[in-house]
């Protein structure tokens, strides 16, 4: 990766803005250094204006020696933000992902005049992948993938939701790899909640099995959800997933030049034309790279065109309370056309 | 555990402090309500104050209806600050956590005149464990304990740090849990660098490999660290760990009443009398709980007496760079006395 270029471009369409970036560990950390570290109380900061820095903890200063940055380092017990050169009265543009912490003692400090977000600053930057990272983000989907396939072998009747997630789980590491968010594993009417966990609740005959997943891979994301029956499903879990299926297909063959909402409104449309548009409770889908969630979003209230080169989820559903939800999700690119990614059969994994 | 008791403890330390509390996703909020979830782009706030309320997508309407808790919903697309009742001018205590992305939004509609972070507010509470979490934490602490003496077995020459960290991460999840922190393991010249997590380096027989290592057990963490070598470690790695060791046991053997600082200071005067000083570079430890980082902190500048049924890591370490280092974690609890939780012998284990 050409880090030097990434800070430079950001830079770029800093100018103008703002004085300052002030970055956190976290994705854009990463994306402009390649240093990954979970946040934590002691401040790790990258600092971009007429000098560029970072501020660490001594116990990084080898660590981080292999960065092309100056680091400027503090042991505990010393004032970290003594290390920073703000002036007063300036403006800052701020990491989407920093922790309060930081920011409140920076504002406290510095009186900074104006507060912007770096998330329009750079989001035009990361949206777009480059050949490397399309590249990485095939072969984690790929490892995703299979190992979703070694797993479907090992649904049975009886197990906990949490149990099968952590054999799941399981599996990525034995692949080498790490989930990039906590496993969505859910059944029956806890389908109905999108974002539900897992549950000490038992897998039983018929019902849906939603199974929404992903792994972090060199730093980059994938992100799909498939539909799993132990036998044979009800009719009415056929017919729901049938709905959600053709909106999928009918948001996946949107065009270069359509808006996140315009592509939103595509699987939406059907949706409500089969009379469940009130059970689709969420929007379509999601930018995908280092973060799970990035720009750009697939919802109903971004206007902007989807950039060519982008990576993003399609991934509508319908959620009828107390009964059970579907989900279906795929990793897509758009290029002159939207093209899928994922390449797990859209079916319902009957086991 | 009884949510609405630490509410009110809070709300009642909150007055005269600031008008509101707004807590994100995370360590507070799943103090005081039960619900977690990983941080997000969707707000998902909790305001205590006048009222007390969380804002949430309507996707989690289902998921949080059985907290006793007003929740405000909005779907993708709608304003979620439209939801917030809070007045200009007034005065508001911040997650520490809390993405900048949500505190900037609330800054720049609510104009509030004064921030502080809830964490002065909050830690004296949160730092003192009752039975019940003190239960849950020595509970994982066995489960940890056990995976790490599985994991010994499985330690061979040649495999890389980062293999060796996912076999560890696998034992974890094949035990039912999930690691509470993303595991250092590091070999040789890289155990100089004690936050480094894993490369492909493979393991040589008589070197230092450092196994710093936590898991999450219902809501709760563990931290451990504990040297391995393959073979007999060489004389120097003996003599050194010796001195860490007597550093630890020094530290572990306060009494009540110390502060941080006082603590802390056991363990360093061991390291600088042999003449190590500068190569312990970070403090003694930090307090553990929800968050594997949390008050109270066992550093330089604390001068609060550590409070009683406190839990906390000690954990001094001696890092030479370019050769190695060697790190002893032991968990611990403020009793009359510092008792420790860890039951690990403390030894150099050689495989």
């Amino acid at each position: 990766m050409n880090y030097k270029n990434r800070v430079q471009r950001v830079k770029e369409r800093l100018k103008g803005k703002a004085d300052y970036l002030v970055l956190g560990p976290g994705s854009n950390m990463f994306y402009l250094t390649g240093f990954t570290e979970e946040p934590m109380e002691r401040p790790i900061l990258l600092i971009l204006g007429e000098q560029d820095y970072m501020i660490a903890p001594k116990m990084y200063e080898q660590q981080l020696s292999g960065l092309s940055l100056e680091v400027r380092t503090y042991v505990d017990g010393e004032d970290p933000y003594s290390l920073l050169q703000i002036k007063k009265g300036s403006s800052l543009a701020i990491d989407d992902q920093l922790w309060s912490m930081f920011l409140v003692s920076i504002l406290n400090r510095f009186s900074p005049s104006d507060l912007i977000l770096v998330s329009p600053l750079i989001a035009p930057i990361r949206s777009v992948k480059d050949e490397e990272e399309i590249g990485i983000m095939k072969e984690g989907l790929k490892i995703a993938e299979q190992s979703f396939m070694e797993f479907i072998s090992r649904v049975k009747e009886g197990e906990t939701e949490c149990r099968l997630s952590q054999i799941l789980e399981g599996i990525f590491r034995e692949n080498g790899v790490t989930p990039s968010f906590s496993t969505i594993l859910t059944s029956g009417p806890n389908t109905a909640m999108p974002h539900l966990r897992c549950t000490e609740r038992k897998v039983r005959k018929g019902e849906p099995v939603i199974v929404d997943f992903g792994i972090k891979y060199h730093g980059y994301s994938t992100d799909t959800t498939r539909v799993v029956t132990i036998g044979k499903p009800s009719q009415e879990v056929t017919k729901i997933w049938e709905i959600v299926h053709e909106a999928v297909v009918k948001a996946e063959e949107s065009t270069y030049g359509l808006s996140g909402m315009k592509i939103d409104q595509r699987a939406r449309g059907v949706i409500e034309g089969r009379g469940y548009g009130k059970y689709f409770i969420h929007r379509t889908g999601h930018g995908i790279g280092i973060d799970v969630h990035e720009f750009p979003y697939i919802s109903p209230d971004n206007g902007d065109v989807i950039p060519r080169n982008s990576v993003f989820t399609i991934e509508p559903g319908i959620y009828i309370p107390e009964k059970f939800g579907i989900r279906i999700e795929d990793m897509v690119i758009m290029r002159d056309r939207a093209e899928v990614l994922s390449s797990l059969p859209k079916e319902i994994y009957q086991v």
